[in-house]
């Protein structure tokens, strides 16, 4: 049986959209990713009344609840206080995490403000969850007939908190394996109906049903995503292999990166290898091809030069040709679309590459950047430069 | 007395992560900047249970409900549905709507799918709220207590319907006067607590209480924001107008722009003007500063020319400087924080800018281009260069 989960975001800073909730979004695709599904999300601001009801309503619907804020040592962070209260418990100092407040601040020679006390002030059932980065104290326990798990506002110890301890508290709640991954390919030049057609069939390579594909496009890259789960990560490694042999062969070329790569980094890493060296020049995305590359830890040597003209004459003296350029508007007017049109050259050889986008001024400059990089991809990965895209029109 | 507004957003692509819910911080920030509030927020999937449930709840608690997704012509598209149902009524075909929707399509000289006519279908007691440019039909009607108003999915349907249609019934409803105004200042280098301590006093200028001061940072900028409400909008501009001045006398030069304006479009603008050119020269900031500038409508004749280069000896060169450069490395190995050096030239004259920054690699960077940008916008308005700044250390 899969279990109900909710979320319960809190705070007057989300609540009034002071801050765009990207905890929420990070919180539910994590848990997709191992194959688990929030059914509820409900956001209250720091609300005595509002937080007791939103935990007494989950608490009545959900198994799992997973609460982010109102944690800190200010007087408007009231999770615990609410927390003790709906479970009908009492609050009471939890001398350990007290202890490790301290030993904290001492860490960085300082001494712990009073108001800090607070923060190991939990329920007296609480079960406290670590939170090795932070002075917020996680914990879980149960209100109606669901547990309870309260994580910190701030991303980076909420991220640590989640991934370490809460999934796999949820996974064993859950009666799933305990051992789950997540595979992932980055592609570019391909929709998300496209590539979801080329793999048809590739989950049934593993009959047992625990390989499941899924995407998220984010334009202009597209993620196509594999999790596996299996008894160990032997298990696991051993059933992702066919398919994601299979997705390489179907999607190929156009696979840019894996897992945490990303295609400036993939760059970076063939121009190294190469011992090569790279000069930009870019006209319409207007030095957007190089703020991506050129900042990159290691990029310093690599990259040479980046010159940036909107007029031909000015493009011309920068790179230091002789004569005039010839006639003609060197930007395409775009009104709903544009052509782009870019060319590698080594001392050896030259590429080319042509395409009519559609969209909007910005949209075209977006694909455009991306195609430049990607084509820089093809080139040193010695791939075809021009491949036919989902995007271009013909 | 305040109305009880409540939010509820709908779709399994928002529940699942698959997009950051952009659109209720939008909605909960536009309602804050009229001097309401939202008091609770509800995500549910494409679910016809839990729509039903949490349209019954939120019309237990609220005075108004904004509903936001679920309009669409497909199958997974169930506001209408389960509307009717929490309501107590029948769905009946709106003639009025339909003939728009065929108009709608007649002009892009397209066929109606007949899956389209499932968007026309309405409760029977609802109030037709027009989408003047979409097929989604927004609508209100009652479910206990709360008014409820349903809002299409796409953000620039929502935002034109919540603006025009939605915000004027609910100032009604909560007996506000009608006008409302929003002046904001965009500013650069002085944190929030600064500013505000800075304008300690500035609302009580206007005695009734007319006019709110706000905040919403987004590092490297901050914006102040006045709310200002009255009889009409003559009433708001003679109220306005002295804090205006106080503010503007307040916060000074750090002030780089107001309602609309961007930092990068006040220098485009100076630079057309005065009739000037520009030409970049970055390093650490790797091309950051151009990508903001050199893109924008009408840059072309105004951006000449950008260098971009990580090493001294290419940034020589480029600018066809003679000779051999200093020695030592040419940007700040930067651990946490790092030093940033900055120079303005023209024919005639020569401004510089030197400041410690502290944070991150990427921080520090995020900094360096925003402060690049912003002694630009000082050094063509003729202010001062060099102010200090909040983000220093010195």
């Amino acid at each position: 049986m899969s279990l109900h989960i909710e979320v319960i975001c809190t705070g007057d800073e989300v609540l009034t959209g002071k801050i765009v909730n990207t905890n929420f979004s990070y919180v539910t695709q994590k848990l997709e990713d191992v194959g688990l599904s929030v059914q509820w999300e409900t956001t209250v601001g720091d609300d005595r009344e509002n937080l007791l009801r939103a935990f007494q309503l989950a608490g009545e619907r959900a198994d799992a609840v997973i609460v982010n804020g109102g944690l800190g040592p200010t007087v408007d962070d009231l999770s615990q206080e609410i927390a003790a209260k709906a479970a009908g418990v009492d609050l009471a100092l939890n001398e350990d995490w007290l202890k490790r407040m301290e030993d904290f601040f001492q860490r960085r020679s300082r001494v712990m403000p009073p108001n800090n006390r607070k923060q190991a002030m939990l329920p007296t059932t609480a079960e406290v969850i670590d939170n090795p980065i932070g002075t917020a104290c996680g914990f879980a326990l149960d209100i109606g007939r669901a547990r309870f798990y309260f994580t910190p506002g701030v991303p980076r110890e909420l991220r640590r908190m989640l991934e370490e301890q809460i999934v796999p508290r949820l996974l064993a709640k859950a009666g799933l394996p305990g051992a789950i991954f997540l595979k992932r390919f980055h592609s570019y030049g391909l929709g998300e109906s496209h590539v979801d057609s080329l793999l048809s069939g590739v989950e049934a390579l593993v009959p047992d049903g625990s390989v499941k594909l899924g995407f998220r496009a984010h334009y202009p890259q597209l993620e196509t995503k594999l999790t596996a789960r299996g008894r160990d990560m032997e298990d696991i490694r051993r059933k992702l292999e066919p398919v994601e042999r299979e997705v390489r062969k179907r999607v190929g070329n156009f696979i840019l990166g894996e897992d945490d790569q990303t295609l400036e980094g993939v760059i970076l890493k063939e121009l190294q290898a190469q011992q090569a060296t790279l000069s930009l020049v870019e006209t319409f995305t207007s030095g957007q091809m190089a703020a991506r590359l050129a900042h990159l830890p290691g990029a310093d040597p690599v990259f040479r030069r980046g010159v940036i003209a909107r007029a031909l004459p000015e493009v011309w003296a920068a790179v230091g040709l002789p004569g005039a350029p010839p006639d003609g508007p060197l930007t395409d007017r775009i009104e709903f679309g544009g052509t782009i049109c870019l060319a590698i050259a080594t001392e050896q050889d030259v590429a080319s590459r042509k395409a009519r986008i559609l969209g909007g001024r910005e949209w075209v400059r977006l694909g455009a950047v991306e195609m430049g990089l990607d084509c820089l991809r093809r080139y040193l990965q010695k791939l075809p430069v021009y491949e036919r895209i989902d995007f271009e029109k013909t």
